[in-house]
């Protein structure tokens, strides 16, 4: 447990709405001098004497000088979201008043707050553990309904509640195991070694769910990259058009902060795809694979989870398919062939579709669309609820459960060469060690500062 | 006045921060059913029954589905900005997140608020006049100190004070001249044309003291351009860093959406110059003007305010110097010859200075610099004290006072030539129409929408 971070005692301050030009801008403060320090500045009245969860409107003076009329928000500890007195002041949407402001309130005595100082204070204070405080950085970053369901859970201790869970099964085999320590000298094996394994399986199997759950963890919160490829004129624009098309307005709507890359995310049930255009990859080979637009995508088809082969249906041969299909195999990618043009089908060198379990479509007429969507978002998430009650997203969290599971592993195998009890309960405190790490109950003031870092400023 | 905005019992919802990622993003919504429409996705209280100024936290939540945790800022009606029941909610900064709670409370009924709608309803509602209205956009789009003092003098009544104090000596007046009108009939002319000329030659004056404020609002509100130009090798960009430098911190830290220009900004006493460097421009010629480097910048010095005029003090001859300055002054530019190279002075081609008032430094050297501010800063603003009580940044007060002014002139001329006193009287009633028009006491709805449609949505 952390409780002596350097500077403890000090109130912090800092912007906690994005910069930039609107009707307002909120600064917040947080400390044992938030109202002391407020108050320098804001004479119509004295906030220590007002109630907790109040807002007060007025001028903000420094000296004789006016510097803005704003709104205070006042929160008394331990009633807020540090857990000390904040102070939010609502100023008015200028980032030179915001500025001024600011700068006023550090000469007053605070100093300017660190990426996610003031969720780290709350953390400090016991008002949530390290998964939930996570989960509030993974809010403010998600994008789609998935992401904001799933940090909003985590935020509200489901992920918590399952480590605790865990943490008690251990604990439980743990003193069954110091139970039989305690009476080893003599030398009688006090439980049945194979309940012991019975337990420790179960607590495998528990912490093998959360593990599992981080590929769709990392799908919700990451998105999954798709690659579109296949030769000149199978119509990849086409289909990345009408991919976009239907979704465009959407995605628009949400996505202010990513306009580098707006035209290429669709949202399909919830979870963000990030189309990778090969389009405009020319190729002229007569080699097959390479003219089959392949290689020439490489490098997109490494970065993507899901490869789209896009061939017309009416001039592609088994033959053909094959040697592509078996050369994506090889880069390890989940592939979905897809054939186009299939409004048009019927050639006379249509090939076998079912045996490569092909998507039809035809991009032009806006054919088959929505079943080719419904293949990648099933593919992307094994076809797993979105809504399962816990689902691992950070991949802090994914490394210690590792850590752990090996640990459990060892004590299987510990169990089953009959290793003494003081060499299972070394072991079992591991686990115990591993799952703290991720509420955050062991940590040292160097990680969570890492950890933290990563939060934005005024979080 | 205004009474009958279409829609006006209808509750407006908008986004009140800048778009973009931050720790919290405030949601404003303003009207009869704003506490209403916020109790259906709010379940933890029934917020009609909380007192007016206080602070709730809780889940925001649509059916089944939890939104986001949010605090809840409670004003209500008529202790509100805009005189209505406000809502502010506090949520956190995902983009993503407040789209759906915009797009949820539309739902319920609310609808987007137009650019500058919660202050056109604070208007609306007499909360302010339009002037101070105004004065907020001003106050968001304030980047200065003195900006931000005018708007703050104009947003607390100082410029409606004046145009009251100016409507008051107009109604008195008319009324000396009305009870002339009285009784004219029995042919006696009742007070005397000379007082009548004095009473509005004291009117005139306030209101000319108002319009030559303009140029100083001008200055503060839009800031000044300031071109260097010179011979190349004269030192422009060692003056434009040199220039920049000292300030460069203070701007970088208060200008984050005005990236493209930053570079170019400088703040002296509170006011905002945006300096346009020519330096970059190359010339190749033998003609005196052109190789003074004034020719090519001509583009340049269209767009500036002031000119400075940059030469090497050692090798620039008394004759050029004079060209140089006849050419800028039939541009009517303000033109402030800087001699630069100062710490070289004492060659044989020294120029008499004095004769052109010129700024001597070493841009190389930082001499000088602080004076040659001084100069820029004393011809921008006249030497005018930019903390004067009531100072015109508006063009449409501007135009409106220009009106007046001409309406009061017309009345002297009436008075002069002995016009009958009910065509005094109609050039009276002309003058009190364009104060009305300023504060807004006479206008109509285009108009309004058009002032308030500058502003930022969700103020």
């Amino acid at each position: 447990m952390i409780n002596n971070l350097s500077g403890w005692n000090d109130t912090i301050v800092a912007l906690a709405t994005p910069p930039g030009f609107g009707a307002i801008g909120v600064i917040r403060l947080s400390g044992v001098n938030a109202i002391a320090i407020t108050n320098t500045i804001f004479p119509s009245k004295d906030l220590s004497k007002q109630s907790s969860h109040t807002l007060h409107v007025g001028f903000l003076k420094n000296e004789n000088e006016i510097l803005d009329e704003v709104v205070i928000s006042l929160y008394k500890n331990p009633s807020s979201y540090t857990g000390e007195d904040v102070v939010e002041i609502s100023c008015h949407g200028s980032a030179f008043v915001q500025q001024q402001v600011i700068q006023t309130i550090i000469l007053k005595g605070a100093r300017l707050a660190k990426a996610g100082e003031f969720t780290q204070r709350a953390f400090l204070n016991g008002k949530l553990d390290l998964t939930q405080a996570e989960a509030v950085g993974d809010l403010i970053a998600s994008n789609t309904n998935a992401s904001r369901n799933a940090a909003l859970n985590n935020m509200r201790g489901g992920f918590s509640q399952s480590l605790k869970d865990l943490r008690e099964q251990l604990i439980q085999f743990s003193s069954l195991i110091e139970l039989e320590l305690d009476f080893s000298e003599e030398d009688v094996e006090f439980a049945d070694r194979k309940k012991f394994i019975k337990l420790i399986n179960g607590i495998s199997a528990s912490a093998t769910t959360l593990l599992e759950s981080f590929k769709l963890g990392n799908v919700i919160k990451n998105g999954v990259s798709v690659a579109i490829v296949g030769k000149p004129n199978a119509g990849k624009s086409t289909l990345l058009n009408t991919l976009l098309n239907d979704n465009r307005a959407i995605v628009s709507e949400i996505a202010g902060t990513t306009r580098d890359t707006i035209e290429e995310l669709i949202n399909i049930n919830g979870v963000l795809f990030r189309l990778i255009d090969t389009a405009g990859i020319r190729e002229h080979t007569t080699d097959i694979i390479e003219n089959m637009g392949v290689v020439k995508s490489m490098e997109k088809i490494k970065e993507a989870d899901i490869v789209l082969y896009l061939f017309d249906v009416n001039t592609t041969s088994v033959y053909d398919l094959k040697i592509i299909i078996a050369e994506l195999a090889q880069q390890n990618k989940t592939v979905i062939p897809v054939g186009n043009k299939s409004d048009i089908i019927g050639n006379k060198d249509q090939i076998k579709l079912d045996e490569f379990n092909t998507a039809l479509i035809s991009a032009k007429e806006n054919i088959g669309i929505d079943d080719l969507k419904n293949k990648i978002f099933e593919l992307a998430t094994d076809n797993k609820s979105l809504t399962e009650n816990v689902i691992v997203t950070n991949s802090r969290h994914y490394e210690a459960l590792q850590q752990l599971d090996t640990s459990l592993q060892d004590i299987t195998l510990g169990l089953q060469n009959n290793i003494p009890s003081d060499l299972l309960s070394l072991d079992i405190r591991r686990c115990l060690y591993f799952l703290g790490e991720i509420t955050g109950e062991i940590t040292n003031e160097d990680r969570l500062d890492y950890i933290f870092s990563k939060f934005c400023i005024g979080k």
